[in-house]
């Protein structure tokens, strides 16, 4: 079936929403650990995130105009420290909470349970329960003047994966760790790997 | 275990893209297909597609400065139209094949196997073996300074979905339609949904 422009423009917003966040496919979903000036630590779920460059290590996220991220932009923004924590089949009903509207003096640590850990010289808390996580320096902040979004950009300073994790190779198998998938904010997928592939070749 | 910078630029080269590619976690895998003022059409894997906004309906996804994308690039600065269709189950072997650097005057159809599909109004190929699938124009090509790479943004135009498959509230079963996930390049996953949670409130 075809939807066009008129179409889309027709369905009720909610269904709009729906249906267009999932058009990307299923995507990752990861919660943004972010301390205020205040000390005070927030979590909120993206589902931007995505690699920009390995030399240096890039990572962006888009923020929305609104809602979820208003908090961990301006943290972000405040101490330039963020760190990224891949949400797992134990985590994500927690890590979809997080998305709620919590007021600024709410820590979403303490709303949902999730326990914060600190490392030496990082900001910004970790997610003890997500195996896989990172750090990030903000490196920039790009205007999408299209509809008032932001892309973060950040350069990854510190990686924290589970002992043994890391193959020669440089692969981290997130089917092992766990990582779940998602779609239109609401929708979570456990992943099984169905192939690993040899570089294409002509 | 921490892997702190100077740890990850000790890495070999691919260990290090290996390693970068993988800490966003489980993402999309997309063919885009355009077509060049010559009439050719080409095919290119892009794991980098989120959604922007909803209202415009806008997708954004990153080219790198190099490689396998700069005849997508060209042609979408060319004719301002691209089509994105979501990689599945049956399709991932053909769409990584389309990752290697063929000449400008091959069609990635021609050499994978799969089959354009054109639709009226429409100047980009779709594949007509990917069940969900949409048409962009050109809405903004964002520079993203520090390493070069680009965010191409995107209005979707037309969506072209398996019938019965949009359900009154937007959603699409991606689960059902066979989509794919992927990671580091080279590693694909199957999705198996685990849960669809409420709109979280306070």
């Amino acid at each position: 079936m075809i939807i066009t422009t008129s179409d889309f423009d027709a369905l009720e917003k909610l269904a709009r929403v729906q249906l267009a966040t999932t058009l990307p496919g299923p995507k990752p979903v990861c919660l943004v650990g972010t301390r205020g000036t205040d000390d005070r630590a927030n979590l909120a779920p993206f589902s931007s995130v995505t690699h920009l460059g390995s030399s240096p290590l890039l990572i962006g996220m888009v923020t929305r105009p609104v809602t979820v991220d208003r908090h961990t932009l301006r943290n972000i923004i405040d101490t330039k420290s963020w760190t990224i924590n891949q949400v797992t089949r134990s985590t994500y009903p927690q890590a979809h909470q997080c998305a709620a509207r919590y007021p600024n003096d709410t820590s979403e640590f303490a709303t949902t349970g999730l326990t914060e850990h600190t490392l030496d010289g990082i900001h910004a808390p970790f997610v003890k329960e997500c195996p896989i996580r990172y750090a990030l320096e903000l490196e920039d902040l790009i205007d999408i003047p299209t509809n008032g979004t932001k892309l973060i950009v950040g350069r990854v300073t510190l990686i924290d994966i589970p002992d043994d994790s890391l193959a020669e190779d440089g692969s981290i198998n997130l089917a092992e760790n766990h990582s779940v998938a998602s779609t239109a904010l609401d929708t979570y997928f456990s992943i099984t790997q169905i192939a690993r592939l040899p570089y294409a070749k002509l």
